[in-house]
Parts: structure tokens; C-alpha cells; sequence
């Protein structure tokens, strides 16, 4: 989202209004409050007016599933695929709980429908676009050559017709409420949220998977795979057992100690709220939540936006 | 380059050692600490240490020039090919006053060399780079088509041999010294660097172009035309007359106006030092700047680092 917001407007907490970046693509006039105040969770002002990067809407896009009979495999693929420059403008990881939870979503949702059972096994779903139809073929073909020759990539299917690609993507656009599902009575889950740096996506994507087995809790893993960010749903009933609880937040506690080990960020999109400020100065060590700090009492000395949050 | 910092380690005015980001692609986790260090020219603390994106080297490169019989149209040729999503790794756009001034600088520099005088035309520099070599050549093709078809572009050469892409480029990469060679004495120059929305590109530039010529000053303009961003050399010599110094400012101050009436920025990738402060109330109104001023006053409030820079 962030490399997408070109300026924006804010109102600070004295009631100034501030105008932060400008239309041009890049700028070094000053410093960058554009980025200062996204994300920033309204603990430094409210913004009232956001530019946009637009792109064009792409000529050709090919959707694409595949399987991998291992997860930590399926993960290393995309690594690959990015360490080999082709690309991709989705790409989207799915663990064999997630395919569990869609095929059953599906079943009771979907009466006399079409979709078909998915196999159930981690899978990949990837978007390739661009203005070329010769390039977007080739850049499937590069990937399933990829995927096959060094990862057991199989079962690979494509599509360009729309319809034909929001049925195929249909099993991740429906994940969430399809893993609230997998739990009947489920009103709500905790939904982990980390990123971390390509080269240990694997590990911590395959890692935390092993975890929620061990635990014995229902947790689907998936993950935006290009960006090494991935999320588990676990989803939580009222009256559930507090033994139950304490192994759902230890699943996030886990994979988040993981993640800030191996260089990533305890919220890849999520953000930090009350719940993650614990992790701030693990993640950054005391001195960067003392910069925070200092930024948040240069702009907001009485702290009187949305107080709590990010900052204690 | 603020695209390709994912982290980085600073030392504040009050001693602290912080961390700023992670070597996750994407994180939102607090403040983006690591975008308010870019560029903030040593005034909130000392950068000691910095995490930068890597990239694979491209397998398949071709680097392309043609010309155009209008600098207007070369400029609208690049926001074409941008609207067509066509991926162009480099492209950079020398105006006529820029070719002359090469092909003087190669002929008294190189004593027998074999690098042959350009057509003295507005011309593009383009590389076009990828994984597949059937991909970069298709965006060379479609390039040409777009450039030649509706806006006038010809003589385009291609290459893929790395030291015939250097020779292709060098008119390029000489720029500089080139454009000092003109004004024979001249040991500086007044370097201009605005960057504006891609749409309004080819105004601006040869609205510049047209100012150096009718204030009769020496000023080859070049632009990173894919960002929208341009510069003018305006060499100056120990000596120069008031007059001519004046009409060499005015070019500059002429160009920031446009530049901001257009909503772009005063500086797109050398900063603001002391020169360019006047401009940011313009830029950002008064409530920008007084931002500006609460994060230096949170980060810096005895005025230690770099004093006077970005913030009187």
C-alpha cells in the first residue's frame, strides 16, 4: 500500500493542516511525512485526503494454481521464482488446512454449483500480467518450468477468461470464512499477521504449520508468498477452554519470535494497535521505540490521538 | 533509492542508537522510521548503518536510442509508453543543446576514437531489461511502435553487446562534464532538478528548453523521463557577469514555479540543503513545513544536527 500513496492531507492534533508529498513519482524535499503518517494508526493526526499512484489496468493476465506435496518446498519455489527476476503480479500460498477448510466451505456453501474439490495439498495461486500476451505466456511457462524442474510443482492450471479466474482464485478470496467454518460456532479468529525477509519464508511458513498441528488448535496458513508475508487464522469460539486460548496465542507468540529472529516485522500489514506494542522494542531494540516516541511527542506533545496505540 | 532501503541504523542527537526497519520486504509495524531517515540530510541524526534491497542481475538486456524532431514529443512518447504498461528499465531524455554539447566534448576528448557525432535531435536513451530475452525484445518492438507510430520517433539502434550498450550510452553519462565543456572556464554549474506527474512532463521540459534559449544562457536539459524528473546544466564561469547570473537563477526559479503550479516537487533526488528552503511553504503550504518542523523538534529539539538545513 505504501508505495502506492504519492501524498496526502492531515489534520495534527493542534489543528494544523498539513500537506505531505506532492503528484510527482519521487521528491527529496524534505522529509518524507507521507510515509511518516501511513501506518501511523491515527496516533498522529487524522488524515483527511490520500493521492494515489494509478496503474494501468493490465492487457493480458493469465491466473494460475499448482500443487506441491510439501509446503516448505511450495515456499521455496516462489523464493526461486523471485531470485530468478520472473514476474509476478500475484502470487498467493496455501497449506493443505486451507484447501481442507475451502473444499468443506464449498460443499455446504455452493448447492448444485460447480467448483470442483481441490486436491489437498499446499498450493499456489499466482497472477501473471502485463501489456504483452507473448510475455505473459512465457512468464507462466518460465514458472511452471521452475516449479516442476526443481520443486514437484504439479497439477498446474491456467486461465484468462475472467470469470474462469475469480472460480479459480475463488479458494483463497473465500479463506477467511471458509477457516471460521472449519470451526463450527467460530464468530472470530486470530488472525497472525508476520514478514519476513524471502530467503526464511519457508522455514517460518512451514515452522508455523508444524506449530498449529502440534498444538493441536485448527489454524490455516497462507501467505502473500511474493512479499514473504503470511498469516494463520485461528479461529476462536466463545467458552472456548482457556488451555485452548493459551495454545492459539502461543501459535502467534511462536511464529512471531521466529519472524524477529530471522529479521522480519511482527506485522507485515496488520499493524500494531495495543497487541503487538510488546514487540516493538524486541523488533527494534529500545533505541527505535525511543525515536517513535520522540516523533509522536514532537507532533502530538498532549497525546491526545488515539492514544495507546503503537506507542505506550 | 528510498524504494531500496528496507532498513537502517542511525545514531540521535541525545546518543541513542536506533533501528529503523527490518530486511522484510513490507512491514507495518509503527512508524516508518527508515523513509523519515532517507533524505533528511543529516539534520535528525547520523546514519551508520543501511539495509538496501538486492535485485538479481538481469539475464537479457537491450539498450536502445532514438530521436525525436520536438522535445515535447519525446517527453509525451514516454508517458505513452507508461500508460501502455510497457516495462522500460532506464529511460532517459537529452534535449538538442545536450547532443551538441556531447559531440563537441567527444571530438576534442577523443583522439581517434571511433564514436561517430549523434544527430543533433531531442533524443531517447532507453534499456529495457528481463529474465526472458523473447520479453525484452517484444518491449523494444513495442516501443518503436508506440515512438515512431505517434510521435515521430526514428533512427532508432539496438543492442545487447554490454560495451556497445556502454558506447550507446555514452553520450548519457558524459553529460555533466560535457555540458561544462561548453562554456569553455567553467569549473561549476547551477544544477536544476524538478520532478513532476508524468502528465505534465513535455510541458515543463520544453517550457525549460525554451527559457534557456530566450534568456541567451547555456543550459543542455535532461530528464529521467520515466519518473517525470528533469535537470539543466547551467554552467557558470568565475567572472560571469550579474546579468548572466541573474538570467541563469531565473531559469531555475522559472522552472521550481511551473514545477509546483504543476504539483510536483523542487527537488526529485538532490535535496534541499539551504538553496531550496525558500520553496517548501510554496510546496507544502505553511502546515507542511511547520510538520516538518515538530518531527525535528521531537528528534532534535537543541538544533545539534546539521543546523539550518531543510528546516531554518
Amino acid at each position: 500500500m505504501r508505495e502506492n500513496i504519492l501524498g496526502l492531507e492531515c489534520v495534527l492534533p493542534d489543528g494544523t493542516v498539513a500537506k505531505c508529498g506532492t503528484r510527482a513519482l519521487k521528491s527529496s524535499a524534505g522529509y518524507d511525512l507521507t510515509s511518516l503518517m501511513t501506518g501511523s494508526e491515527g496516533t498522529l493526526g487524522i488524515i483527511t485526503n490520500v493521492t494515489c499512484k494509478l496503474h494501468p489496468i493490465p492487457e493480458h493476465v493469465i491466473a494460475a494454481v499448482c500443487v506441491f506435496d510439501d509446503l516448505y518446498q511450495a515456499a521455496e519455489a516462489v523464493a526461486a521464482l523471485k531470485l530468478c527476476d520472473v514476474p509476478v503480479a500475484r502470487c498467493e500460498l496455501l497449506d493443505e488446512s486451507s484447501i481442507v477448510a475451502f473444499n468443506q466451505y464449498n460443499e455446504t456453501r455452493n448447492e448444485g454449483a460447480c467448483i470442483e474439490p481441490m486436491e489437498v495439498k499446499p498450493t499456489l495461486f499466482l497472477e501473471f500480467q502485463g501489456a504483452s500476451a507473448t510475455a505473459v505466456e512465457e512468464q507462466a511457462t518460465m514458472t511452471e518450468s521452475i516449479f516442476a524442474g526443481d520443486y514437484g510443482g504439479s497439477n498446474f492450471r491456467y486461465t484468462s477468461d475472467e470469470a474462469e479466474r475469480k472460480d479459480l482464485w475463488s479458494a483463497r478470496h473465500n479463506l477467511y470464512y471458509a477457516s471460521l467454518a472449519l470451526r463450527p460456532g467460530a464468530e472470530g479468529a486470530v488472525l497472525t499477521d508476520a514478514c519476513v525477509p524471502l530467503s526464511k519464508f519457508a522455514e517460518l511458513v512451514s515452522a508455523t504449520a508444524e506449530d498449529v498441528k502440534e498444538k493441536g488448535v485448527i489454524g490455516p496458513c497462507f501467505g502473500h508468498a511474493a512479499d514473504g508475508n503470511f498469516h494463520c487464522i485461528l479461529p476462536i469460539i466463545e467458552g472456548d477452554s482457556e488451555e485452548y486460548l493459551a495454545n492459539v496465542h502461543q501459535v502467534n507468540d511462536n511464529l512471531i519470535q521466529r519472524t524477529l529472529a530471522a529479521g522480519g516485522t511482527c506485522t507485515g500489514e496488520h499493524g500494531v494497535g495495543y497487541g503487538k506494542i510488546k514487540y516493538l522494542v524486541q523488533q527494534y531494540r529500545p533505541g527505535g521505540v525511543h525515536m517513535m516516541r520522540m516523533v509522536k511527542q514532537g507532533i502530538d506533545p498532549l497525546n491526545l490521538m488515539n492514544p495507546g496505540k503503537i506507542i505506550e
